[in-house]
């Protein structure tokens, strides 16, 4: 933090791998970089999926287990549910021309967004290096990410 | 940051709409106000149903998707079981003397705490000023909320 | 924060209660203390059930409302599903030498990490001291939360 107390940098955490889990990290982190905030990612557990080359364009909305998305939970079951929930979605945020996830993260990594995925959720999951998009700098132990986040704010999601 | 070291300010962000994702937030930011520490709640995504006139009243406790509520998925999904724990929730809320949302929201903005909700968001959802409640101050970027947030902690809930 | 921007202490929130809820705030609670990080976790919320004696050895994984999960709906649904990616993730976060909750949260004591539990919550449950297991230090309100926090990032997970 400067000396003014403004926000001069902030790490964010990604912890979830739906949509509306994914969404909320990537603005907060573009936003930043756009007003001059250094930024940058760290996706751990289910977050994972959004840098993963395999998962990070079929990211879903999820149907069930959200009172907020006023669905009955019986409806939210239906197979098919969560797809059209999702279309939707994607549909709406496009109108507000926020991208789609994997450009999002190219766009981020473009404006000098840094994105670090967890050491300890990469061994859980058997992944390596390779099933990450190429925007992903390092994997980080977890210490390694508090010393990245040196007189930064951070933001877990 | 004060030099001591003391918690100052508290910028809050909402971004769940069920009642168990919209209580922590409000109680820390109210928390923060009875210590005499500055304090604003930022709402997002699905969070803007806790100060959507509409919907600030009829928030529910979700009963699937969260092991931790102790009831087999098939009993969480019944219809009614979502408004039985909604309404149990509350009644153990009340006991407490933990006021319901649009109380506690009204409650928290006389005591001097701020109310912000995110314009993305208000796009994505298509709505206006005027569907949310009067204390609601203003409709902010996520830049304008990093600007807010200037020596403050930012807590995302 | 020290001069140089190095985080020295941080101050973990731990709110919800399934096993992929928990191990994150543990593992970043941890993870600082490694690291020589002053470290502290506040358990509010279903988060309480991390440290409530009954319950921290039955943790379990939410298989519905995660699409990160890669499992249908309905079939998340089935009697013993949670039971059984419990027990996969159990044995895949064994094979990372990450402790099980109970010992997890015992060598977090023992290193020096602080345990403590949100009044509010321990009274919306009607728990007391000794529903709790011994490592936790103290039975806070969120004032006090704050005052403890002095210094630290605060970390909501």
């Amino acid at each position: 933090m400067a000396e003014d107390g403004k926000i001069k940098r902030v790490s964010i955490v990604i912890s979830k791998g739906s949509l509306e889990g994914v969404y909320p990290g990537l603005i907060m982190a573009n936003g930043a970089r756009m007003e001059g905030i250094e930024a940058s990612i760290f996706f751990t557990f289910f977050g994972l999926d959004a840098v993963t080359k395999k998962r990070m364009k079929k990211l879903k909305v999820a149907t069930v287990g959200n009172p907020a998305m006023h669905m009955p939970t019986l409806l939210g079951m239906l197979p098919g549910m969560s797809a059209f929930a999702t279309s939707m979605m994607k549909k709406e945020i496009e109108k507000l021309d926020i991208p789609p996830v994997d450009e999002f993260i190219e766009m981020f990594h473009d404006a000098g967004g840094e994105l670090y995925v967890c050491k300890a959720t990469v061994e859980l999951f058997h992944l390596n290096k390779e099933d990450f998009c190429d925007e992903v700098d390092a994997i980080l132990t977890v210490g390694q990410f508090y010393e990245k986040s040196a007189g930064a704010q951070i933001i877990f999601t």
